[in-house]
């Protein structure tokens, strides 16, 4: 992918010591934004992307040239309102859109990383991306907004920054991996592993890539978006493109040509060793752990409004997981509301044309917007 | 694995035709036995195995030197009392412990079928095995029992052969396999081809093995296997066998291990491509389309008894696909008992010790035995 033409970076010239230990500097940030920042600097959104996404929240994706992953909810007149609101995205670190990864040269070796790269955390992703505040020059935002690992960075943000969000929306998200969350991120980076193309991590110096070890961890990845139900409304035992089973390997059903649609389609676009990086740094996330054991200290200090969304038929993320937070935010008082959205189309409802969704968060920040 | 003389064949001489068009002749079916079976050879059982199964259901299997499959059901005393009843069990066609299989060698070619092997359906393994009833002398069998793909073939059994069985126990399955349930085989078979070492199947004239792919393949089933509560109670979080975590990519949490463990130890007893062709089986079986749509009219020529099992946390096969079997026999006045049994062990509960599992499973057995 040659894509640097389309992407803002910043060089984020401050040092940042990392979970890992070791500390970076001079390294890119690449972001995007949407709309425009008023004179009061106090209408900026920062959105936080998902384990597969990027700062091309909406639009079209100049790089892959398909619609930004967050359109249905971010534009003009949407659920976040760019005719309203500045929005700001960033590629996280550890990514592969521009922002320092595993892709990125070593300056000392000049090799590309590869696993050299330091291992990352949500912590790390969120405490580089405060830089952006730095950057607009916005004391305050208005909101912080994301789904799946964008939630994540979202809670990590006001327990790193509790004064520096008037809101907070965490979305289909989990304040730490259950063992089944980890069992299938360990289960992608094993296929990645597997791939002989993966090379240890050094498949770049070696111009090529582990494509099928990727897409096998985009299928794994891929079924758990989706919930059962939604798989059988969707493509029950229907056949592709044929009137009886073949009897042989080639997809006789539409769910596996889907999949494997999944899987190619995702190659193009990612980088199989920000894939482990991303992966790893959800599974390290323990918001509850980092508080020793007690989820509302991380909350504690702030006053920020939270609103925490959460879809029925999400088993990734589970509405129980997203009440876990609620609870916390209630038991210290925390200025908190919930709701959990009926829909059938699992994990990525968050992504999806999902009205009732939809309309619960624009009201919530437009409602927002307008309280002192 | 050299393991020919630890195994009993019959070599059926039967031409038998395959639902693929295809028939084959004179091969190899694989079996053991356990118990005796009575003057009258009325107290014998077939027990079916599920994907990954094979013949050696309890004791210690002779070429794994672990412990058979069905150890806490199936021996002396136990739900299926050895003293009592002749256990048979055999290794379905397709299969890789001595049955006719894509590692055997093609006699028209003398090469190893591999991919060339022809497609086999539930069906297929359950005519085949029907030859065990005439090679014992057996005219009707006293139960044919099985869980998972075992259940499926009990299905497709009795519906095959409705006066063969006096009674019929389907556990922990369904009548034909949702999306959900084809996209993870197909995510399995995915990782096998994905293994360059697969060589398009012909991995055995090259002396290879597809193991890393293969692994995969078992570590994303297993998930499957296991409820997530179970893992969350069985695994968590914990580390393995480290104080914290390391950041890097080595297993930190037990989870991750237990993971590796599993895929790696798959590879030294399971063939690759017999799992593609025991998946894809899984994946046709259809038996509401093999009867245009109505479920009921496999069973309608069937005096046997029923009794069908779930588990609360089976997710593979979720009680309630088991309950539309016991609606369909219903719907035809059919002689059923169900019972949904409550377990965290997920859908590896009919595997495992779950004493009200194992006591069901007895009294319906013994109980029946004594009935005219």
């Amino acid at each position: 992918m040659n894509f640097k033409e389309n992407i803002k970076t910043i060089t984020i010239d401050k040092p940042l010591k990392l979970d890992c230990g070791k500390t970076i500097n001079n390294f890119p940030l690449a972001y995007e934004t949407y709309g425009s920042l008023n004179k009061e600097k106090d209408n900026a959104i920062l959105v936080f992307h998902a384990l597969t996404g990027d700062q091309f929240v909406t639009g079209v994706n100049p790089v892959t040239n398909k619609d930004g992953w967050w359109s249905y909810a971010v534009g003009p007149g949407k659920s976040i309102d760019t005719k309203k609101y500045f929005v700001i995205c960033a590629n996280v670190i550890g990514g592969c859109m521009g922002s320092f990864g595993p892709g990125h040269q070593n300056p000392e070796t000049k090799k590309i990383y590869g696993t050299d790269f330091p291992v990352i955390t949500i912590n790390d992703m969120v405490n580089a991306q405060k830089n952006l505040l730095d950057h607009f020059g916005i004391k305050k935002l208005f909101s912080v907004v994301g789904g799946s690992m964008g939630g994540m960075q979202v809670l990590q943000f006001v327990s790193n920054y509790p004064d520096k969000t008037k809101t907070a929306v965490p979305i289909a998200c989990t304040s730490s991996h259950s063992a089944q969350n980890i069992a299938f991120n360990e289960l992608g980076r094993q296929a990645i592993a597997a791939d002989h193309k993966w090379q240890d991590g050094e498949y770049s110096s070696k111009n090529t890539i582990p494509d099928k070890g990727l897409a096998v961890a985009r299928m794994a990845a891929h079924i758990t978006y989706l919930s059962k139900k939604g798989l059988q409304e969707k493509f029950g035992r229907k056949l592709q493109e044929r009137d009886d089973l073949k009897f042989g390997f080639d997809a006789d059903f539409q769910i596996e040509s889907y999949l494997r649609y999944q899987g190619s389609v995702f190659v193009d676009r990612f980088d199989a060793n920000s894939y482990l990086y991303i992966t790893r740094a959800m599974d390290y996330f323990d918001l509850v752990k980092q508080n020793n054991g007690n989820l509302s200290n991380a909350f504690k200090n702030t006053k920020a409004k939270f609103f925490v969304i959460s879809f029925t038929s999400d088993w990734l993320y589970p509405t129980q997981e997203n009440k876990d937070i609620v609870i916390a935010l209630n038991s210290i008082g925390a200025n908190v509301g919930f709701v959990e959205i009926k829909s059938d189309k699992g994990h990525d409802s968050f992504l999806l044309d999902v009205p009732d969704f939809l309309k619960a968060l624009k009201n919530f920040l437009d409602k927002s917007y307008l309280e002192e």
